[in-house]
């Protein structure tokens, strides 16, 4: 791993490697362009101005984001084109907050049922025609989304209370698994498919045909769709590794720790808990996150501020006070936690991000 | 479960119930009242300065944090009693700010090795004399923690470094099982009894002899242990629940979310995630949360923003947009991810409480 800490530096602490971040930026928008699809990536995963301005100057379209706070934040800060990718179910006070969005900036949101849409339509009042509206599609990921078939009624609802129709989206999060990255993809191309032909026959243009993930993205379907939402590439995580999606040499933050207790020889314990971290497991990755140093070590329990470590019997484990790299197993929720990011270059402290977005998680 | 949210809401939010939080911390206040047994509540769960003066106006004798962080937030807010129960390996910096709390407050810290001992004390320098040292002790929940017939020889060597020694401490997390709370108290007893024993040997005089946690308080042997750290009982949890420690009556803290989408007669989803709830998963709770009302559903996946939730064919779902109470499986990183906490009393809102020692979770 070519992550390089730089020394004496206070723990725990989210570290940013920019070489790497910004080559991550780079590989994903040159992946897009190629294949002549739109980057909007998902901007849940940094929350951070600076990894924005990397992303909008490397040529991204615009932004996608999870809540209406997101959404405020980044168009407050100069993005000009956002989606909040989710099924919104807006009241009052969230109609208003997207009405003043959608005058100030290009605004989509998603919508996957007919109930959604009607009271979105009615959250929003005179404000309906300045923002524009994708129907989610489930493409195999049984999260949120309506069948790809029927697309067509929750469109035609949609558009009957008066919502401008900009397209579809999904979400292949079923792409999530080892093996599963490529045939997630092909539900994704082939969902959408269906969908935009459900919307077709009832006479509506689709302009976006919105997918993506990191996992699925080098395996997108060029031709379907024409715009990719994903977030974890710029950081990347244990989890983007174990599913093969990038090499540990792609992954650009980690968790400074310290060994803070060791009474056994095959055992240590790092002064980074669930409150740095995030208590994400997913079923890919072994333990609580990947130590590169110490790559046969496994963290076999995680605390709020304790990562139990074991070794196999006869390996090495640093010293007491040693600093120790943790690749977080998932970054979106390490990141979340924290109020800013230390920026590293060769080793070095170069800037502090501040993840200026952290706490607006709600509607 | 008494537990009222008020109507139409922002989502999702943690709310908190003002009369049940009250209760919660009347009731340890008593039950360690009745014991003899000074209380000293763990302020990483809630991080706020209404609970903290809560508790202390309930006849706490002080708090415990985690990290020096915190220590500086309750410090600079009143509390001048504080114990940092962490084996810290401080840096420069560390003993900077161990001093000046020093010297306003009083203040003991962790210890658990030599080497560490050796360390604080040399990072302490001139400022070593007024800050109280424990010495933590392994009961048998293998995190961190000397094994107790050797707590002498770390105690020896931080009295040799000049530390001054003011007791001993353990944290029976291995209580955190089904059944096996008062197993994991009487091993707290009986390895505080052995370290300090060893600590009488070398004429260690041991004030503080320090034990506790939520799941084993009420087992607490009476007479060995004189001082009790428990943290999650101000709001309990589906861990505590689910531990049999408590009720659903008596969790004074949910999340209220939104139903978005549902799309099957037997699954729903919430506008609640990982970044409201924290992705805790205990080994005793089924699932990522409780919903009290559908008491037979279970949160069977957790992204950032959604709750995919299942009930069995038959049972009764929440229409799209409802309001519905969640209760997180962990609420100290639940509250660890919110700014500020909306409380309210039988329905209604009366006030928010920030939460102010939120990020704090570095040395």
């Amino acid at each position: 791993m070519t992550f390089r800490l730089p020394e004496g530096m206070r723990t725990p602490t989210l570290v940013v490697d920019l070489d790497i971040v910004q080559r991550n930026v780079n590989q994903m928008t040159e992946m897009s362009r190629t294949r002549g699809i739109r980057l909007r990536p998902h901007a849940k995963t940094h929350k951070t101005l600076e990894l924005a301005q990397l992303q909008l100057q490397g040529g991204a379209c615009g932004l996608s984001v999870a809540t209406i706070g997101e959404a405020e934040f980044f168009s407050q800060a100069g993005c000009t084109d956002i989606f909040i990718a989710y099924p919104l179910w807006a009241n009052e006070n969230a109609g208003e907050r997207l009405r003043h969005l959608a005058d100030n900036i290009k605004l989509s949101v998603g919508v996957d049922s007919l109930e959604g849409a009607q009271q979105l339509a009615k959250a929003m009042g005179s404000g309906i025609d300045s923002m524009g509206v994708l129907i989610e599609i489930d493409s195999g990921h049984h999260r949120t989304g309506v069948e790809p078939a029927l697309a067509g009624v929750v469109a035609h609802a949609a558009d009957a209370a008066g919502l401008a129709i900009r397209g579809v989206f999904t979400f292949p999060g079923h792409g999530y698994v080892v093996n599963a990255r490529e045939s997630a993809a092909q539900d994704e191309a082939q969902s959408l498919r269906v969908a935009v032909g459900a919307l077709d026959e009832i006479g509506l243009c689709v302009e976006v045909i919105s997918g993506g993930s990191t996992p699925t993205a080098a395996f997108t379907q060029r031709g379907m769709v024409n715009e990719l939402r994903p977030g974890s590439y710029v950081f990347n995580d244990a989890n983007q590794v174990s599913l093969g999606v990038c090499d540990l040499e792609d992954v650009a933050l980690v968790a400074a720790a310290t060994v803070v207790s060791a009474h056994e020889s095959n055992r240590f314990v790092l002064n980074v808990g669930s409150k740095i971290l995030g208590a994400d497991c997913p079923p890919t990755v072994v333990g609580y996150g990947i130590i590169p140093e110490f790559p046969k070590a496994t963290i076999i329990s995680l605390s709020e501020h304790h990562a139990v470590v074991h070794v196999p019997r006869g390996e090495s484990v640093p010293k007491l006070g040693s600093l120790v790299a943790v690749v977080p197993n998932h970054v979106c929720n390490s990141v979340n936690l924290a109020d800013e990011l230390l920026v590293v270059k060769e080793g070095s402290s170069v800037e502090r991000w501040c993840v200026a977005a952290r706490s607006v998680n709600s509607y």
